[in-house]
């Protein structure tokens, strides 16, 4: 159960810079690719004989089926074939697609509704003083349960117990409000020691790293499922997270999470960082440490996924550290549900 | 089908020495753990968000949920969570789990039924004068098909015949009577010389390893699904089985074979022995060899179970040599008749 | 949906000289071994208790069961079991089989309709002036997608682009005739240059490899699936494919495809050929290089026959150049009608 008329991240740049790729997004299974015209999102099926397209290649700016040569459009209709008169040719659905702050971004639902404007502003994305690094995770299960993760970090205590959980995350109670499609959690921690990664980026913005700190976790859920944590370290009384720029380090987890099938999805996670932008070496190092970190999600999130396949009338417990992801499943029932009236409306 | 009110072997203490155990057992995917009362066994689902509570961790004798730290009793009831009231919870199902004799048993039926009382009494496990060696394998097949294998020892010329099979095994005529609910299939051989494996027993003895002896193999099924074979040779015309311990030497061979589901099996085999008890570096070579034979059953019973779900309604031959098996089946079906029978009453 | 009622190349001698071989073809569980008699084929399924006899052994020409040593007789009746009596033992299903041409040959269907003579006359196979080299691949696909590959040759420009792929073969327009039960589809290609194989065929009988040639590909597909590729080249203007054998240089590509279930083959591939039949290492070299190129099918039959199943409802172009397939499926459907009309005839 998951929203098809929406924008979701596909996959990076990278992954089509040499070849069409053949990924299932919402259930839609696609060839992307990127043409003369820009990025492309098709079906991924040749309407000759069947073959996927994304077995083919891109010539000059055209998606050519690697079976026999058939030259497709961007429209989803045949450009052309060799030795053939190809006006007849049933059309391929075509997906539209759109590049956008560093991801390739496609709705899997009615093109009409399709409007890039409804497309995130990621602020961090196109500015200077920021540097992103991130990765993509393939997991086996419900895209809900992933937001469940990540709206509610005191798994962090447990499950990255090792790396960057700790005492103070669960003993700080969460808040969470909801704002139209918006839910907010938020858990600050006050005059705590900073952790390591914290240290480095008090470092980086010239700050002692020795002395206590405010910390926070701002986790903010967006429709369709798109998670941006908020995180960040303060010297100690100088107002948190709303202290002077000059007295803080802060980073933004991104999470877009897209579904692949009713039980997969694909993780697309990284960090936004507004503290020592250039230093490549620090990106690369950063997103080693945060992809170590992810993936110890996952075998609980496919153990989940897997038990709840098993007992699927099995209730669940919300209690209020679950409430961000509770509220995110609310405002994502009543969207769905619109979303179906309103295809049921059309159709009638 | 199988029995659900009884007492299965579902692990060994090794398994469970530092961390909980995911392991389903006829049917019920449980958590195996050692708590501060003792072992435990618990539906592997985790009250709060369905998580395994097998990916957990046991801290200071309690069951700890790895994603939310939610603290598990042994009796299925939620103890602690950071941060939250427990009380109103629900509960997780608790399975009676008790440690004897080297092994963890579990029983996967109703509680209320679970006596320890019921448990096998294996005299050697307890025994200054027995050593005991074995391991585990996973197998695919119908929990039946190897007690047919194990009561029917004619295969070893076939399966095993580059190790302990020999044609004297096919040509002694084997005897099943069945007392009860247990069934025991003998074959006794005269006048054999030793395979290699009884003339290091027989030196281990002190006796003479060149001369003819008198062999035996005794095989008890009782239910649910153990098999213990009775295994030695003494000096021709002693007595055979029944002669005096200074003339033989013995073994036992033990399998407890531990349906999963349906078509799967966890089998713990082992050898029992009363020679050299002492002598670890014996214990080790006898399990390794074992092992490496046992291992030559599971293609074939894997490839017979496989062409059984191809061809569910074909019969199968019960030959004399089959006499086991068919009479641990006929036990079994009255049995998992009775246990079914009596939950109709119960629930009437 | 494939025919019963004929033989297929179940494997070759080889995979059946030391020990009996498993393999399902036209969806039936076949074990074949040689017998005294000559090969056999049977049921895998031993009569005893169900084991695959296919992981037994073959002794003094006469098929062991690798679990209890029942002795199976070709005719599907069990010869002889250690310490029984075998006389009401059920018969097994045995298959007419037959070892002919470098193959072993296998009808799946009613015996009694078996004629060794419907088995197809392949002179190249017993001629010294010929040479032969092959492989096996298994492939997951409807055998109908292979036999549309093989009959339409424009897949090489593409599939094959790095390999024998050239652009003058998509350029010919290619012919299909229909000749009862035969498709022949023809493809000439005149006064081009010779590529790589063909200049080295033209200089083994003795012939300039720099002067234009004339080319041909004539794929003729019978039933019930076997496509057998005509391939060669004249030097120009000496009469093509009717050239006198002193003025061209050809080979037949061998294609034997053997339905495994309904989505999945046995594809025996190969080549004969005319020239330097004696050269063992050129036979290997040639082999060795039809093997890497058939390879680059794997992927996109595979991909397009996991499209078709996902769509099964999908109705295909065809177009002149699938016309070859499009034939040989009109037959297809055909004889399998027929044979399915008999079945219901006899049955009545």
């Amino acid at each position: 159960m998951f929203l098809k008329n929406t924008w979701y991240v596909a996959c990076t740049p990278d992954e089509i810079a040499d070849k069409p790729l053949g990924r299932t997004i919402a259930g839609e299974a696609l060839v992307i690719y990127r043409a003369t015209e820009g990025v492309a999102a098709l079906e991924d099926f040749c309407p000759h004989r069947g073959a996927p397209l994304s077995l083919g290649r891109v010539c000059e700016g055209k998606l050519v089926c690697g079976y026999h040569g058939l030259e497709m459009g961007c429209d989803g209709k045949t450009i052309a074939m060799p030795n053939q008169r190809v006006r007849g040719f049933p059309a391929i659905r075509a997906y539209p697609a759109v590049e956008r702050h560093g991801f390739i971004w496609v709705w899997p639902g009615d093109a009409a509704q399709a409007d890039a404007a409804l497309i995130p502003d990621l602020h961090w994305a196109n500015h200077p003083d920021w540097a992103y690094g991130g990765g993509l995770y393939h997991i086996r299960c419900d895209y809900r349960l992933m937001i469940d993760n990540l709206m509610d970090l005191t798994h962090e205590t447990y499950v990255h117990a090792n790396s960057i959980g700790q005492k103070e995350i669960d003993e700080a109670t969460p808040v969470t409000k909801v704002e139209g499609e918006h839910v907010i959690t938020s858990r600050h921690m006050e005059g705590i020691m900073a952790p390591p990664f914290w240290q480095m980026a008090l470092r980086g913005n010239g700050l002692p790293d020795d002395q206590p700190v405010d910390r926070w976790q701002i986790c903010h859920f967006n429709p369709p499922s798109h998670v941006m944590i908020e995180v960040g370290v303060a010297l100690a009384g100088r107002g948190g997270y709303h202290a002077d720029p000059k007295d803080k380090a802060s980073s933004i987890v991104v999470d877009f999470i897209t579904p692949e099938t009713e039980t997969s999805i694909w993780y697309f996670w990284g960090m936004a960082r507004n503290f020592q932008p250039q230093d490549e070496a620090l990106t690369a190092k950063i997103r080693e440490g945060q992809g170590k970190i992810f993936s110890e999600d996952l075998a609980m999130l496919e153990g989940q996924q897997a038990n709840l396949s098993r007992h699927p009338g099995r209730k669940l417990l919300g209690l209020n550290t679950d409430a961000g992801g509770v509220q995110a499943r609310r405002i994502l029932d009543r969207l769905i549900a619109a979303e179906r009236g309103e295809s049921v409306a059309a159709a009638a």
